[in-house]
């Protein structure tokens, strides 16, 4: 076994070099003003291990990361009835597309496309006030982070809700057919929140670590979901988590990951370690291209893909 | 760990039991004359053992499942240069769908759709007389399963060839643009005979022995692919295994798959053991229903899921 | 030629009679409790001459029509500039259907469908409080029915408002492409009020004159729109004025015709008359049924079809 | 009333003048080699007067033209459950789409695009050998065009065949559904050569008369259809006869008219006269854009708009 820490540093430090960056998500001003030349990652181990390295303890927007984190409170809150509301195929479209709801009588394909995660988000919000349920997510990721600072950027948040058109525009759609139930500005509002949550690669990698370990935080023992239901989401993940890009992540990474507009990714190699990366530019898919082939290095130098 | 044995017999016997059985496939007039209460299981280790249960010794048609064969044929052929011709990513769609070839001008999403699989069936063509090409294909198949008796049924391909008109309009349609390159007529006959080898679970198990081990047959340390090209098919199986009921596969089984309308699944557990299971009723995306079962309680009994 | 007003008093007797009346509109709940038993129709020739019947001076919800006269409205303000943000093309879907703004970048096909009236109402909205632009619609409705007694039904627009979520979802969606310029609530709200003019059938055939009369009153002699404008609006009613319907409309009846989900229809024959019909069932397309009917013996019996 | 013979001079001299001319179609080799500097008219009135200008007595291939007169055909032999086969609605797509299919099931939305064309060839070929149902094709339109010279040109009909894949796709997607029911090679060979039927201006325009005089032959009295068929037929060119252009075919022109790849257009103004004209070139909808300009021109300065 090669020493992950070695292993860590070195990847940082190739990444560190490449001039081939991808681009910086435009469509959120906020995010459009991030450095591109930054680069962090961090591996938490189910053994205690950590490796961290670059810009690993830097904060950034999480974006859709958050999503994994909502699946998880979300199935916590109502169990397997939320699939009435979303489905788990890969969509087959880009990460906003409007098209499939038409086609599926507005349930989105998967709880990890925009539309599937506002559904979610609108699980949570049901009999809460949107302040209450964004207090709910940000808790949760503070606790499985264990690190009580983690936040949310305003700035952020607000940049997404005065240019989130096409997500408005999504969740009205599904309101439309009654697969969200709650006022759309309530479930907007906590949705562009939540992606807003800013989380350095270690917080992330930390965050992430119970599902490379059966559920459970492997410190403390403490089960945040059962090992059926970790196993369940990390193949979501694999499935769909990186939109119309996540076959490619599958077939290079070979692990279950979940990608940000922000530019992070956490990635989960059952059994061994929960992973976190961050580099602002993206591919024409809209995942970090650095991130990618970050990871990419790091599951052949680990061993760690899932496929053998 | 529990007797491999021990639950393969089980299993059989729980799915002998069962009158949910699916639709037998009835677009081809000869499948659809197969008898629904048939199943069959086997498990081949990557040790040596094996486990055969039910009707794990009959022949059935393998019709996709030999894309997985097929794919590892051209990718053996013409390395990444397939990668041109054939995406990887999941196509969101029915098996059969041409809206995705309009809208991506005439590449298919992946190997294991129709289309996607007729293209890579084609490069196989390239440059040879059908004939050769077939013999090709179905030596290497005895070869893989260490069975020199495995065979076409000629009569499940002619039943095909006088019914696949929409294999023929998919065919025409990435003709026009290009993505294929032989006659038509040469390319579907192909596919259709490789779609229509017949084997038994045990045969099949076999033959995808390599893919559970880095790419090596286990008892002669023969090399059929890179360690990393298994991987990576294996990846591909999981996210475009089971068409449009790939997500829901991975999130049921946990293992990367391969299904055929013939009511076959070959499953494979890195590292572990290659299983091929036959039911022949189908479930709404065109997957044996009882096989799906099958995989599903054997992944979780022996704990081989690899997401955890 | 056959006496006009016998005609029209036929017709509304032949339809008096008939059972099959479709289906009343139930998505906007005040329009789901209107009876179905009613039915009206009105004659205005450009020589003049009037014929009325049945329920032809009882206003109904004109809804989608209004869209002949926004469009007439917003072309008069920006002229041929209209069609940057909007096609002229039928559109081959439903009327509320967001696939082809998302094949299309947000801009809609034509301005009869539903996010095509949207874009044409932003228009109109430009620069204006809401209040403002409505007032010029209802005013310009007043005018052409030479009738100020035409009015807004307000709990009609309140209720579209509360359901609206399909045409929430377009109206973000065209805006997240910047084919609409203002703020979301300020077009959707002018849009769902002047849907929900109540017009009689008298009214709405006056309105509807100078399409037939080459752009003018033929009593002021007033000009409202230039003759080849005039042409353009009825050719755009023919292809599309009846949403996927609009083909069937113009095989059977061979008049340009605009329809509403509150059961109304204007058609033009050119150079002879201005015609409303309303009934408030509905067909699979959503057009009026048995104003479709009513419109058909009409040109049939006078002999107006435009196709000879 | 302007001076006919006059007004073709005048707009042959002016298209002769123009640079603009489109591009020649390039799919079909045969079709890829005419000179687009070509131009020519010809209208007949239904009162017998002709007017023929620029190279208006020169074949040219009709291509998609000859689908007004198979429609015809068809409509005589099996009258409405041709609509069984086939809709009348506009499609929102490009000529030669696939997508429509996958939706509805394999019924095409209009007997001018490709697929509905060729449903409507299978209709003919029907219960004959290709070489009669072409034979009466063939007869059908020299009678109508009274001149015994029209052929085929053997040339084009064979390139076609050779390079027709996207057209073979679409027949065989509707055989899948049982929507077209003779071999597909029979019902593609008519089609490929009706589509390869050469004609002058003034043998098309005088072909198409029947459509503008209520279904007869004006000089012979001889009634090719019904006055109420020609209406409809008139007005299903209206609305599909231009394909994804149709719409503004309308809106420009306003008459119905059928346009081909070959570069030639047929138009009928109702109760006046048949129109033919031909320029090479075509426009971004596969339209022959000097036809549609001379047209609309031509209309104009005529005030032959159906729309007023």
């Amino acid at each position: 076994m090669p020493d992950l820490d070695a292993v860590v540093q070195e990847i940082a430090a190739e990444m560190a070099q490449r001039s081939d960056r991808g681009e910086v998500a435009h469509y959120i001003p906020e995010l459009a003003r991030v450095d591109p030349g930054q680069f962090g990652i961090a591996v938490v181990g189910t053994d205690g291990a950590a490796a961290v390295a670059g810009d690993g303890d830097l904060p950034f927007s999480i974006q859709s990361i958050s999503k994994v984190f909502t699946l998880t409170l979300a199935l916590g809150m109502i169990g397997d009835r939320l699939w009435r509301r979303v489905g788990r195929e890969p969509s087959g479209n880009p990460f906003n597309s409007i098209v499939q709801l038409e086609r599926e009588r507005g349930v989105p394909r998967n709880p990890f496309i925009n539309a599937g995660a506002i559904a979610v988000t609108d699980v949570i919000v049901s009999g809460h006030q949107p302040r209450e349920s964004l207090g709910e997510i940000l808790r949760f990721m503070q606790f499985l982070s264990r690190d009580a600072t983690v936040t949310i950027d305003a700035a952020v948040a607000a940049s997404e809700k005065r240019t989130g058109f096409r997500n408005t525009a999504l969740a009205n759609y599904m309101r439309s057919f009654g697969v969200t139930e709650n006022p759309v500005d309530f479930t907007l509002g906590v949705y562009f929140h939540h992606c807003a949550i800013a989380m350095s690669c270690r917080q992330l990698a930390t965050a992430g670590l119970f599902l490379a370990h059966g559920g459970r935080d492997p410190e403390t023992g403490f089960s945040v979901v059962s090992a059926e239901r970790a196993r369940r989401i990390n193949a979501l993940m694999l499935t769909c988590g990186h939109y119309d890009g996540s076959g490619e992540f599958a077939y290079r990474v070979g692990l279950p990951g979940k990608s940000g507009v922000g530019g992070g990714i956490l990635a989960v190699a059952p059994g061994r370690a929960s992973i976190a990366v961050w580099a602002p530019g993206l591919d024409a898919a809209g995942n970090s291209h650095l991130g990618r082939i970050a990871l990419e290095r790091l599951a052949r130098r680990m061993g760690w893909s899932i496929f053998g």
